[in-house]
Formats: structure tokens, sequence, C-alpha cells
């Protein structure tokens, strides 16, 4: 070990337990008592090393932002906002002291950026490192994936693809002026939470995070809502920084339609409405599925059942 | 891969997705809305193959039983009562589809039993397995362990010992008439939740669980109360299990004592105040930590944040 497991928890007590107004009872006793609303989300996400970050690519302050911000954007994509996260880690026991400091620090980092708090959680010892975080939030009005409406128009908060970008020129160690933003997307995302809010507060008929993948995850919001979702890849390709990620993709060797639809883990959200503040990519027609963005190679299949 | 993961979380959905009053939005969309109080009490446990549980052991439904068991137990031990559980699993893609809807029903048990339910959670995949429970739960009137006032007795809820007792019969590979509660114990506790309830309503002035080992969490209390307790051993020989255990103690070549007050895993309740239903074991006094009750060994440290 090496590091000291009182230590650690001491490090972990001292990061996440300065006192916040809703938390009764924090970190340590059997469980956190919290002031909590009529209605609550609830959701959770589980990292595993080698899948879903690696310690070769990341910080551990970037894992911590990264396993948070997962969780976080679950519950700006049912229209509610976090408030208390626990976190639960298993460690091999060859970190260091400073790491797992670092960590936390990550976790309580992204946690604060949306006034959520870490309130408890549990260490574990076992053969590789996994994260898994739980956030609860307050709801008023939840907005599920199966309210979209036949004529909403179809909007994403940012545009998609990043992250598989980033892996891709990770993996392939490629150098250009135009990596940076992809790599730092990729090791840990900017989730752009006032989006989520904002298509909230403009009356989105449905929500959702597309951290599986946009053609994922617009699929089960059209099959939710039973309707078609027609979208337009020429609208889609107007976006500002589609000229960018076309550029990376040619210097990766790499299809940008395949990073943008199929890509995963970028916490971008997807909504329909009526003049929502986003980015317009289709209307919802009748019928079922998607319509306009064809495939080469499907993306793995989604991980969550919540 | 021995289960195919969308038939994986299908089943999932299936064991864990009946509509169950206060679930607003269940499985099925990016988090859980559910009705809350304005108290709740929230708690995560995380258990890795290995360290926690053996699958040599332990079946899918005890294994689903016991990791669940010990957040329920969490939640008991605040005053509170559960509510809502979200479950994050890691498999490593050797398990059967069999393997994962018994462990499915394992925890699905163990949360009806307590008239909670699972609303949502998360599939990874990874070199171990390693189950990650949260519950969030109803809670009136928070009971902390720093509430011990002097002159209270100091009660369990039953006698500590089993879990450890069963580990080392399996260990040692013994037969014995008496073995078949331990290894049960052992591989699934029953948790007697309903003393958790009585020691709350006849208004416990502490409450913990001893999951990791009575004079761990006894000192914890003694500490966070700022009083001393004095427990007797004699008292606790006088516990109607304590013979059958002792008995099996000495099969087993160890130290009855060694279990009772350092064997841990137990979800036994410890509590003060004035005539409690439970077993008395000795008595809150001036001073600090604990008095009567020396170990040979000192248990492992605990390894809970919460």
């Amino acid at each position: 070990m090496n590091f000291d497991e009182a230590g650690a928890i001491a490090a972990l007590q001292r990061i996440f337990g300065t006192s916040h107004r809703g938390v009764e009872i924090g970190i340590g006793d059997d469980a956190a008592v919290v002031t909590t609303t009529q209605k609550s989300v609830i959701t959770t996400d589980m990292a595993v090393e080698g899948t879903h970050f690696s310690t070769a690519w990341s910080s551990a302050f970037e894992i911590g932002r990264k396993v948070t911000a997962a969780n976080l954007a679950d519950v700006y994509a049912m229209g509610g906002a976090p408030r208390y996260l626990v976190v639960a880690v298993t460690l091999t026991g060859e970190e260091s002291m400073e790491w797992i400091e670092e960590l936390a620090e990550g976790i309580d980092h992204e946690a604060s950026s949306c006034g959520a708090f870490v309130v408890g959680g549990d260490l574990a010892k076992g053969p590789c490192k996994v994260i898994s975080i739980t956030a609860v939030g307050e709801c008023d009005r939840p907005i599920t994936r199966s309210g979209a409406q036949l004529g909403d128009s179809i909007y994403i908060s940012s545009l998609p693809g990043w992250s598989a970008a980033g892996l891709a020129i990770i993996e392939k160690n490629l150098d250009s002026d135009l990596a940076e933003h992809a790599i730092s997307e990729f090791c840990a995302p900017t989730v752009d939470y006032i989006s989520a809010v904002q298509f909230s507060n403009s009356k989105a008929n449905a929500l959702c995070d597309i951290s599986d993948a946009l053609i994922i995850q617009a699929t089960q919001m059209a099959n939710a809502s039973k309707v078609a979702f027609s979208i337009d890849k020429e609208l889609i390709a107007l976006h500002p920084e589609f000229a960018t990620l076309k550029e990376l993709a040619e210097i990766a060797g790499a299809d940008v339609w395949q990073w943008i639809l199929a890509g995963g883990e970028d916490h971008v959200f997807l909504a329909t409405g009526k003049d929502l503040e986003g980015f317009c990519i289709g209307t919802v027609i009748e019928g079922s599925g998607l319509i306009g963005v064809e495939m080469k190679k499907a993306p793995e299949t989604w991980r969550h059942f919540n």
C-alpha cells in the first residue's frame, strides 16, 4: 500500500467535508442526511480503469472531473439540478496519497461548479480502479425522452465528436495544433450544464444527454416519443466547430461523421421543442427512428439501465 | 462475452422495472425521478469480488442480497427507512445471463423486504466484478453516533460474530452441524431491520450499524459522543447464541471474542438509550473510548467515509 487508509479517508473528509446548506449530516456517520424537495432525480454511473479512463492519458483531477460530469449531466438531462453526490471508489493500493487527493479535488471541482456537494462515500480495495458516483438532485418538472412532439425542432447544445477525436489523436499519437481541445475533451469534457437549464427553462418537450452517441440517444428519444427524427447533416455541417473537427478527422484518417454521430462520451444535450436556445439539426416528423443519418459502422450499445 | 449486453439490460429492467408508488420515472431515461420527503438519507457501498464476496462461496442471489443489505442497514442505522436504490455493476463479460439475473433477483429480494425499489443503474465492463449500490431513504428524526448520554444503557440488536465464524468455517473447510447458520450469515446476512426501527421508535439517543466491527463502531460512537462505553463481556456471554458461537470457535480453533468484537460484516445495530428493546451489553459512563474489551489483535480499519 502506497497510502494509509485512515489517512486517505481523512483527506477525503477534508476535501469533501465542508459544511453546506441542505446538508444536515455529512461525512462521518452511517449515512448522510440532507434536505430534499418533493421530487428528486437519482442517477448512478460507474467508470472502470482501462474501460472508461486511463491513468496514462488523464490526470487524477481530470478523471475525477470526467466521472462526476457524467453524473451531473444525467441530472440536468432530466430537467433537474444536482445537489448531493456520494462517491464509491475501488483502489488497488498502489495509488499515492497525492493521486487520491487529486481525484477527490477533481470530483469536488466539477460538483461545486454545479452547486452540488459530496456528502458520503465508500473506499474498497480491488484489482483495478473503479469509481462509482451517484447524484441526487431537485426536479420540479421532469423532462423525459418521450415528450417529443410532431413539428418540434431538434437541437443539440454543442457539436458532439470531440471526445472521440481526442481518443483517436491519443491512440495514434498525432501532433496537431487543433488537437489540444479534442484531447482535453476526451480527458475531462467541459459539460455545458447551462445549456440544459436553458433547454429546460425554454420548455423543451424532450431532453436527454447524448453521452453514448447522438444516433443512439436520438433513436431512443424518437422511439420513446413514437415519432421519427429527421436529422439534416447539412445543418450539422453549419456548426461553427464542424470545419475544425473535419480537419482533425482528415489528419487522423477518420470519418468525421462517425465521430459526430457515433463517438460517444461527449455529454452534449439533445432537446426538441419550439424556438429553443441551441443548435438546430432537424425536425420531428411522423414515422419511426432516424432519417438522414446512415452509419457505416453502428456504435456500441449503451450501458445504462437508468 | 457469455451474455448479450442489451439482453442483460432488458432482464434487469424486467426484474427491477415494476411500477411502485413514489417512482414517477423509473428505469429507461437519463435518471429516475422519485417522490422524496423533506429529509433524505443517502448512503453508498462498494463490494469487490475477492475482497467482499466470492462466487466460489456465494451464489449470485446471495451476493445481491448481501451487498444490498449493507446499504439498507446504513439507512436504518440513521433512524431512516430506505425507499430507492440505484445499482452500478462492473462485469467481466464471463458471467452467464442466469448469474446476472440471479444477482438482480437477490438485490430486488432484499430491497423489497424493506419496501425499497431499484430505480436505476449502470453496467460497465472491467477486469473483475464490482457492485456499487446507493440507497436513498426517508428520515424524520436522524439518530447519529454522537447522541449517547451519560447513564444510557448500551444495546446490540443481535450477537455479532456469525459472519466471521462463517468465513473461518469456509476457509478451514470445517464440517459441523452448527456451521450452517454461520455460513449462511457470511454468504448473505439476515439483517434484523425491524430492530433498528424499534431502537428508533423507542427513542434511542445514538444508533449505528456495526458492520465493520463492534469495537470499531463502539469506539467511534463513544468518541463522537464524548463519553466512554463500559462494555461487560459477562453480559455479552449471556446472549442466547453465545454458547453455540463459542462451541464453533473451539471447533475452528478461533477466539470467540475476536469474532464477536472484531469480526465485522454482521450488520448488527448498536444503540444507546433507556429501556430500549435490545440486548444490553453495558453502560455509557464518563471518560473516553471503550472499557472492558481488550483485544489481542486489532481489527482492520474501516472503509467508509460516509
